[in-house]
């Protein structure tokens, strides 16, 4: 028993309302140790919620139990859930896309529903606050061991996950075609959806340039002649760069600078990304 | 002994005041668990810190230890407290209305003044930094057992606690009057000081419509039709909705919109808001 | 051992990258007890990095781990090193300036090279995240005891740390010439670089008022009279005052109000501030 929770959501932290939900956890077992993965996912966005638990879960210890509450649906027919990952951690969410990533990435071993009946009791309980009054309580019981995974109610196939749809880059023999996914936040780099191991067909070493069209809809909006580099201060600051990033995907930035930022790219629906080796004539 | 010691302040995370804090906490007794209800009070903002405690204390284990330092009188005559709630938390502030929520709701059952000699030795002792100098201190001690709550200094009554003005709603007969006391910082949620059990006085059911409307001091600046719900999915997305928040008071809503952004409305001082059944003429 | 590591970062907290690093620290040992410096340091900004562990490392038990990545220079050959300081605490961090004001103030007593083998291994190892991959878990090691600071690599002078140029106030036998090196952030108080010890020679006393002029570059941008306080309570609300900060600087404030906002006024580089007991022509 490793006693760890970490707590997601889309509440920010400027009110209490994490803070209740430590509350909670601390009340069944004041020796949890509770972490936060982030609390910023913009409201109802489950895709960012479903990617941001890729970005953390698989480098915590097995029995690790992850929390995330990005529930547009509270209230709905949207199952309440507890996970067991291939890699043995815990997640425990309503299930509405939020496990898209672990899903395809990392596998689900085990799933199970979470009964109405399986909240806290005593004052101040609410139809609006699972986050609080059902996930974070069912998560400490969970972390704490008052309550073994195959307690928590009945299982049902992974295969009946809900599961966001997650766009798959390709590579057409001349050109790879994917999308811009997140942005690495604070720098405004670009995390494609395209693999390290997808981009090893474009056949190009450190050093070469790399041909980039972004396209916005059906609109192109970016062209530029990017170095593929191993890491950054392989370029000059102020210069951009393809480089394989901290998920083994490609990201695309300025080094010391923002590319979303420098061009005014966004994420995800239409955006899209295109990359090949510069031909000869530049 | 819990361990457990809470931080609230308007300091904000992006310097290193709380790490000071903490740092000074965890000289007292390196075995404490420190958690943050928030930072992001606004500065001087005493009503918040004290809607925000009560938003988070009741659901801490007895014994837990909340410090929260939004102080606009640093230096000034203002005493320095600790107190034990009518639960059994215990919060070190100043006596400065940080405390007035918690008092009215939940109930003080003892207050004791920290003397001005109870503060952390060592270099960079400030006279303008007592969360980390006085209040981070002493709320480890106790949060470590170091210190009793009865060697904290003189008790005195809680009838002298400062106090700030919180409004109560009323009912009439045939309408109810409240404040918007805070919001729902990432949801745009407004949250009334109109309790479930008043709202119970205009005999409605889940469903019916709801008449409200919004005043900025005199002047009407919002009307509309609402539909009474018990949770979000209950209403279309888009929809407006009056339902039971968290803390048991009437909120108003839309569902995945924000509703203070959609019609530009504010909180406490000059905000009225008024809840009565739709009218059949409708 | 006390187990406590402290993260540092320019990497915000709005995605997974603070949660990879806590789940990689507790990989190394799940009892570790994590804390947050600060991970707002503005992108790159090695000063900044500087001067927040200055403002809260002296405060942290021997012991303590620090582990600061902010790092424009991620791939160069700027060495990543390990150092104990004169009191008694740990930093992790790349040695690229970052300890600058430790090393001036508090003082480094040892400092080692962290060899690059030394990084985790596993899946998902990458060249660009070393905060993750490298300073996360070393610093865990420090922290847990299963590495000690003298297995961490080997020792070079503390005479060759990269240092920031620190400007150092200077008192020509009128007035005293210093810079703006941050604000209080969410306060915007000014917090210069002239120590209190070096304003003694104006020979003030409390109540006095002091000549203020603010440079930004040549330009004079600002210039009052601002009375010399203990501390805020000593000045009306929205009264300047001239005050020894929580770090034994002199910092210049308005009371509930922001200073540097006020007057526009930034930090460091071309910014310069000047203080001298104002004449009796006044």
């Amino acid at each position: 028993m490793k006693n760890l929770l970490v707590l997601q959501s889309d509440f920010g932290l400027s009110d209490g309302a994490v803070a209740a939900m430590e509350g909670v956890a601390l009340s069944v077992d004041h020796q949890l140790r509770i972490y936060n993965l982030t609390h910023d996912i913009p409201p109802f966005d489950t895709y960012e919620a479903s990617y941001r638990l890729l970005q953390a879960v698989p480098f915590w210890p097995e029995g690790s139990v992850f929390v995330s509450v990005v529930d547009p649906g509270v209230g709905s027919k949207r199952r309440s859930c507890a996970v067991k990952t291939k890699t043995g951690q815990y997640i425990v969410s309503p299930d509405n896309g939020t496990l898209s990533h672990i899903a395809r990435t990392i596998g689900i071993e085990s799933i199970r529903e979470i009964p109405k009946t399986e909240r806290r009791t005593g004052t101040l309980s609410s139809q609006t606050f699972h986050g609080r009054d059902i996930y974070a309580y069912v998560g400490a019981q969970l972390a704490a061991g008052t309550k073994a995974f195959e307690e928590l109610g009945p299982e049902y196939s992974p295969d009946e996950i809900v599961l966001l749809e997650i766009p798959e880059a390709e590579y057409d023999g001349t050109m790879i075609t994917g999308t811009i996914e997140t942005l690495d936040v604070r720098f405004g780099s670009l995390w494609t959806n395209i693999t390290a191991e997808l981009f090893q067909k474009l056949n190009v070493n450190y050093g070469n340039l790399i041909d980039i069209s972004v396209y916005h809809g059906e609109r192109k909006v970016h062209r530029s002649f990017v170095t593929y580099a191993g890491t950054f201060a392989d370029v000059e600051i102020g210069e951009s760069l393809v480089y394989v990033n901290s998920m083994n995907h490609m990201a695309v930035a300025i080094n010391q600078g923002s590319f979303a930022d420098a061009y005014h790219i966004g994420t995800r629906g239409s955006w899209k990304i295109t990359m090949k080796p510069a031909g000869p004539g530049r």
